[in-house]
Order: structure tokens, then C-alpha cells, then sequence
């Protein structure tokens, strides 16, 4: 129950200014906290509270640690280092092992010892639960899905068959993998299904948000590379291919056989179109469409930040006719200058 | 079964034009009410309907009473009005109570004898379930999670631990309530999950639409203060704060640490940075990015409403230059009136 | 297991160039196809690698037969006829039958002896489940509603209470069918509760995909008309009319008692404003926002492609005083010619 100061320092690789013996139990916001609290800085929006924290100890950037009025730990990193040190000092519920009474296992199944299949899951044939993998309750395993070691599933997630994941991977609840894709073949006006007969594959150290969907690929596999960390309320759809250590903010929606690079953000609400390929390390900003493939690393934007409603509706009423307005433009530049 | 119209008015503060004994046993709009079924006019795009209307009453503006050619129960407030009758009309179906035998309870639970766990609910250790809530089936409460009396959580909602939620709180089916936020921390190019070790608070009177999701805070709750209303498909990053009264339509994502003020009206699709404060009283229309606080109460908007393609292909391929159109204009104006 | 060619020509009615009795037991990509597998040639991004590929067989268009080193089926629609010969070669799993034991199922119910109740699904009273019908597992289906013959709901589906759903309709995971609507009437500045006593009206061959809700009506039906195609992430509102062989992409949003047509499309993201009508056979392209009826076919936008950031921020700076740039024109315009 708890860790010296000087501990904490030793693990997460930072440089203490004060007591070492001095033991941390939990860990709070500058704002908040109090005797036997651990807090750290990392966005300067919060500097405000720095002087007047009440914090057993502040993980911060050297450059701040003498507007602190207690203890530090100095990092040029202070966000890892304070992840680190949660870590250490909040540690994960004890893993569960075994399978619920109450839930449904299919046959031929390889579901590790140390694995935890909780109530009411439904494990179809042929799956394999990797060591240590934690089903919370109510998820939903396809047959021929084979889930890595040291992951978790939460409660009420469904991933369907032929579904590959790597190990230590993360689902939050109500998450889907492998659905169908949005596949129709239009015959005169009426919209035939296309069979979706691909899978997912997702690697190492992705992590899925809550109500997230990812479909299965038409034939090859949607794909999601090491450490992708996808958030809540995302649409992948089939055949999408997502660059290792990429992160994608909530309510995304990117579009069919979409590649995206590696190293990339996409910010919340952003909207890919299919069929294209973005670079690696390349920032899309919220809200923003991407309709063509982007080749260069860099950022890129087209969302656009709200007015006051009236200036707005009288922007938007001459962006409706922003042509014309170019053409009474270039008309003026050529009656003052016909050579041009 | 069924109420006269005179109870109606009486019960619902409304002033009765038509016979006090005509027995109400139906609710129907305007195009289809038939004998026995009172309407309402609220929104005037409806007054069309009013005048062929066969309902047996309809509850409208004093100004509109003249057009109708049936009873009226006037009322300054048509659509509360309604509300209230319809609720007396058409009661909510009996709650049930006990606890069904598939569901699988935790140690240390106090659900209250009055409350109902349906089928296959998965509830975890120290779970408290106030008086006549009702947990359809299917539903996951983590441990330490207190939900509050006459609450309904609808089939599939998924609450998680350390969860703190008022009274009258319904929860529609597929929400999330205290997923893990989205905190990651850059470490080389890889993502570090920073562990989210905040709660969630709901108060009294909150609705939650389905398939919204509301993430926990990372070290401090997120918070939706008493009377908010969450419409579906909407992201509640961490450590978002909501104020009373506010309600947020559909496809609404909300970014972390973001807190909107109280009686606001998001609209759908809407995006909200994170990091900002919003003011009391504040309106945003749909689709709109909103990327700076907002500190006076009033309309926001950013959305662009939609044209015929080819015209607005015209617009976009100049908006896309729409900063070189402007020094184009400067430069006529220069050299129109050098002093300038 | 398989199929020959001069078999499948004959089935999805192509012209087979090559050796009738070649057997066929895959379907796979131009670049991934290998010996036994057919493939096709349908979006033209992808005509580069019919060259090289070494499929057995591929279904084209009869202008790209020549370029293409193997047998074809020629056929002037050949996503149709891929779709089909796919269904043909990979037939679906083959369908179960009965009860599980762990699942509850309600008072007078008509569950066709062919259909399949899964684990854990919950089964209100009177519910009606045609021939065939498979509930995969985990899914609520609330009193009083009626799913068709033919249909596939899949796991943790959420259908509630006075649905009417057609035949052969498809539901993907997570999705929710019947929720309330978002009404609310304000009272001095307090939401009051609209009952929502309307149902949902769905027709055949409709699909709705994963993590999509439709909300219920508020007193008449929310209609789904037969063939609606509705990807993930989708938000339908009461009331919502969706007429027949209407496709909609991921992650619209769709407000109360708007009207949409027959045969539209809906990009991806796409917003539509609510009491509204879209008339049959329009495109809305993605992330685009419908704030006014559409009473022409044709194609509508207003969503903006991304640019540099820089370039976008210099453009948006402008567009945030398009008005004043107006006026500035004007001035100049009448400076050079008063009599304007």
C-alpha cells in the first residue's frame, strides 16, 4: 500500500527534489489534491494551480519545479512519467480465472487457464483465449476467433468470427469487431448483398473504444497494426487499414479500403473517404473530410470554428455565392487592367 | 381506462372548450386522431392539420382554438401540456420487482426489495440499486457503482465501477457509463495508457440516449449535473462537466475536460474542443465545431447548409484560395486609394 | 464443395470466355486471387493488376476481357454478378434451430419451430419470430413485436417493445431498434418527458448496421421502408420516413420526422435537419448538412476538403469576415461605376 518518493523516482526515471521517504497512496490533480497524493503537470493550462497544490509531490518539467512549493519529480516527459507512476501506485484489479458457470462455450475451443470468460459470454467453436485475457460479462465471441494473451474485454463486446487479435489488447464495452462491411451491388435500384468473407486482424497494443465498430474486410482482412488506439463511437469500415501507433479521436468515420499511415492523429469527427491513402505522421484536425490521398506528413485541416450566428449567416449567405463574387472580382481587375 | 376531458384539463392546468364528459382513452396527431383521442398543436407546421382534424380535443394555443373544429383544452404551453396528458393517458407498463434467477449478483450488494434486475444482468461487488429501479436485461453495473431510485436502464447499458448516478435516471439501450477515457501518453511514437482513475456523477432527472457513451474521468469524475439530457450516439470524453438543464441532440461528440454551462442546447453533430468552457444559456445549431470558450449566453454556429453540387464545387474550388481572393481585393483597393 | 465455371456463368448469367469445366471454390482480390478462385474487376482504381493476376477466373465488363490473362464471365453489371457468384461459392453457415436453454422467453409467444432463439437472447411477451430467423445470442426483443421470416439478428441486437419488423432483415451487432425519442418540453427552463408511444415500422430486406439506432416514434411509426440499407454508427430519429432502396453510409445523423426518399444515397457523416422532405433519388455527399427540403433528384453537398493547415487557417480567416469582403467589393464596384 503505497511507495516512497524515492521509489516512484527510481521506476519512472525522474529526478527527485525532496523527501524520499515520503509515502505516495494515490494520486490526484493539482486542484485536488491532498496529504499522501501524487499530481503532475503536463498541460500548462493548469500551471494556474501549480503554486497553491496541496500535493505530496508534483511530477512536472525541471523548468517548472521551482514555482512548486513541494516536493518534485522532474521528467522531461512529465505525462509518462505520471502514467508510469498511476500505474504503480493504483494497480489493475486482481485478474479473475476461469469460466462463469453461466457462460456458453462452444467446441474445440483453447481458452488459456488464467483466462477469465465471464457470465453470460457466448464463445463460439474453435476460439482461442490467450493467457490472462479477461472477458468482463456478456461478450460475444465468434466461432474461429482467436483473442491474444493479456487483453481485456469489456463488458457486452461483440467480435465476430475469424476475427484475429494480438495479445494485450483492450476492447471497452459495446465495442464490435468484424462486422459485416456496407458491401451492395446495385441492380436497378434495388441493393444486392455483397457477402463480406474477409476478417480483422489487430495486433499488439490496440486499444478500441466504447460503441466503436470495425468491420470485417469484403475478401482481405481490415487491419489494425500494433498500438492503433482507436476511441469511442468510431466506424471503420471494411478493408481499412490503419498504420501502427496511430490514434483516432472519438466519433471518426473512415471509409471503405481507406489506408491511413502510421504515427498518425485524427481529430474528433473527422471523416475519410475510401479508397485512399494517407501518408504516415500526418495530423488531421476535427471535423475535417479527407477526399484525396494525402502524400506529405504534415497537418491538415477543413473544420470549421463556430461564430456568433448572425456574423455566420451573413458569411455563409456570401460563401453560398462565392463564386460569383470571384468573377465580380476578376471582372474589376480586368477593367482596370485589360491586359491581364 | 381512459379520462374525461374535464379531468384532463383540471390535471394538466388547461382551459376546457367542449364537453367535460367526453372520455379521452387515446393520444394521436393531428392527421390521425380518431374518436376517444385528444391531439395537440405545438409546432406550427402542423396547423395545416387542424382544421380536418377527427380528434375528439386538442390541446393548443389559446390564439389557434378558433381554427379547430372540435374541443380545446387551451394551454401557454401546448407541448407540456400534452406531455403531462399523455402520460396520464397512457401510463408507463407496471414496474416489476425482485431480481431474475439468471442474473448474477456480486457481494455486498443493497438492491432495494421494490427494484427489478432482469435476465442475464451482471451486477458487481458493493452495486447499489435504489427503490423501484428497473434494469431490463442484459444490463452491467461494475462494482462500487450506486444508481439511485425509480431509475430505468433499458436492455444492454452498461455502467462501470466507482459509478455515481441520481434518481429518475433513465438510460436507453447500448449506453456506456464510465468507459476508460482517452488518455494516452507519446512516449517515442508510442501511445502509454494513462490510467483512468476518476468516477462518473449523474444526478437526478438525466436521460441517456442509446448508444451514447460517457467516459469516466482520469483522475477527477466527469459530471452531468441534475436534468440533462443526452440524446443518442453521442461522446462524453473525460472529465467533461455538464450543467443542469442542458440537452444535446444526437451524433454530438464532446472532447475531454470540456465544461458546458447549464439550460445549453447542442445540436446534433455538433463538436465540442476539449479543454474550454461554455457559458450558461448558450445555443449551438448542428455541425458546428466549437473550438474557443464561449463566454456570453446566445446562437453559435459553424455548419454549412447544403447546395446543389455543382454550384457549390464552384464555391469550395474558391474558397480553397479564398485568402488570395482577399489580396486581390486589397490590392484594387490600394491602388484605387494609395493612402490607404 | 465448388463450382465450375460453365456452372457459374450460368447462374449469375455471364458470358464465360475459357474452360467450362474449370472449378471454382474461392473468390478472392485481382492481387490475392490464386488457382481455383475467381475474382472480379468492378471499381476501376483497380484495373491495374487484371494484368498480372492469377486468378482462375475473373468477372468484368466485356471491354477489359482482352486485358486480362485468364478466363472471364463478362457481364455488364459484374459487382452484381461477383455478388452473386460469391453467395453461390461461400454459401452461408448453415442455420440452427430451436431454443437455447439460457434463454427467457416471454407469455405467448409464436417463435416458428425453424427459427433460432440464441444464449441469452430475452423474448418479451407476444412476440412473433418467423420462419428461419436467427437471434445469435444476447439479444432483448421487447413485448408485443413481430420480426419476419428469413431474418439475422446478430449478437447483443436491442429491438424493443411494438416493433414490426419485415423479412430477411439483417441487424448487426449493437444496433437498437425502438429506443424513445428525444422529446422534451421545456418548462420554465426544465425538460419534461414527451412519452414516446409510437413504434417502428420496418420492411423487407432492410439491413441496419452495427452500433446504428432507430428511435421509435413519438405517437405515429418510425418507417424504414423495404430495402433500406443503413450502415454503422447511425442515429434515425422518431418519426424518421426512410423510403424504399434508400442506402445510407456510416455516421449520419438524421433528425425527427424527416422525410427521405426512395432511392437516395447519404454520404458518410452527412447531417439531415429535421421536418424536412428529401425527394426520391437524391445524393447527399458526405458530411454534408440538409437544413431545407430537397424537392429535386440530383446531387447536393456542402461538406469541405481538407487542405494544409496553413493554407486552410489563412482561408478561414477570411471566410470568418466574408461579409465585410463583400461589402468592400461592392464599394468598389460602385466607386467605378456609380450608376450601379
Amino acid at each position: 500500500m503505497g511507495l516512497t518518493l524515492g521509489e516512484l523516482a527510481n521506476s519512472i526515471g525522474g529526478k527527485l527534489q525532496g523527501d524520499p521517504d515520503c509515502v505516495i497512496t494515490s494520486v490526484a490533480t493539482l486542484q485536488n489534491a491532498g496529504p499522501g497524493a501524487i499530481s503532475f503537470l503536463a498541460n500548462t493550462t493548469y500551471r494556474k494551480y501549480l503554486q497553491h497544490t496541496a500535493a505530496a509531490a508534483v511530477i512536472l518539467r525541471p523548468e517548472f519545479a521551482r514555482e512548486c512549493p513541494t516536493a518534485t519529480i522532474a521528467s522531461a516527459n512529465p505525462y509518462v512519467a505520471y502514467a508510469r507512476a498511476a500505474t504503480l501506485i493504483v494497480p489493475p484489479v486482481n485478474p479473475r480465472q476461469g469460466v462463469h458457470p453461466s457462460a456458453s462455450i462452444g467446441k474445440d475451443c483453447a481458452i488459456d487457464a488464467s483466462a477469465w470468460v465471464g457470465p453470460n459470454c457466448i464463445i463460439g467453436d474453435s476460439v482461442h483465449i490467450g493467457a490472462g485475457t479477461q472477458l468482463a460479462g456478456g461478450c460475444f465471441i465468434g466461432r474461429d476467433t482467436r483473442i491474444g494473451a493479456g487483453g481485456y474485454l469489456h463488458a457486452n463486446v461483440v467480435v465476430s468470427h475469424g476475427v484475429n487479435i494480438g495479445e494485450r489488447v483492450i476492447i471497452h464495452p459495446g465495442a464490435v469487431i468484424g462486422s459485416d462491411g456496407f458491401g451492395l451491388a446495385n441492380e436497378n435500384g434495388q441493393w444486392l448483398k455483397v457477402p463480406q468473407l474477409g476478417g480483422v486482424r489487430i495486433g499488439n497494443d490496440v486499444e478500441i473504444g466504447a460503441n466503436t465498430s470495425v468491420d470485417r474486410g469484403a475478401l482481405d482482412d481490415t487491419v489494425l497494426e500494433d498500438g492503433v488506439k482507436l476511441d469511442n463511437q468510431i466506424q471503420v469500415a471494411h478493408n481499412v487499414h490503419i498504420g501502427a501507433h496511430t490514434a483516432i479521436a472519438g466519433c471518426v468515420g473512415i471509409s471503405g479500403s481507406a489506408r491511413i499511415g502510421r504515427h498518425c492523429m485524427i481529430g474528433g469527427g473527422a471523416g475519410i473517404v475510401g479508397h485512399l491513402e494517407i501518408a504516415d505522421n500526418v495530423t488531421v484536425t476535427g471535423m475535417t473530410m479527407v477526399t484525396r490521398s494525402i502524400t506529405s506528413p504534415g497537418v491538415y485541416s477543413s473544420g470549421i470554428p463556430a461564430q456568433e450566428n448572425s456574423d455566420w449567416n451573413k458569411n455563409y449567405a456570401r460563401l453560398k455565392k462565392l463564386d460569383q463574387l470571384a468573377r465580380r472580382l476578376q471582372a474589376l481587375e480586368r477593367r482596370l487592367d485589360p491586359k491581364d
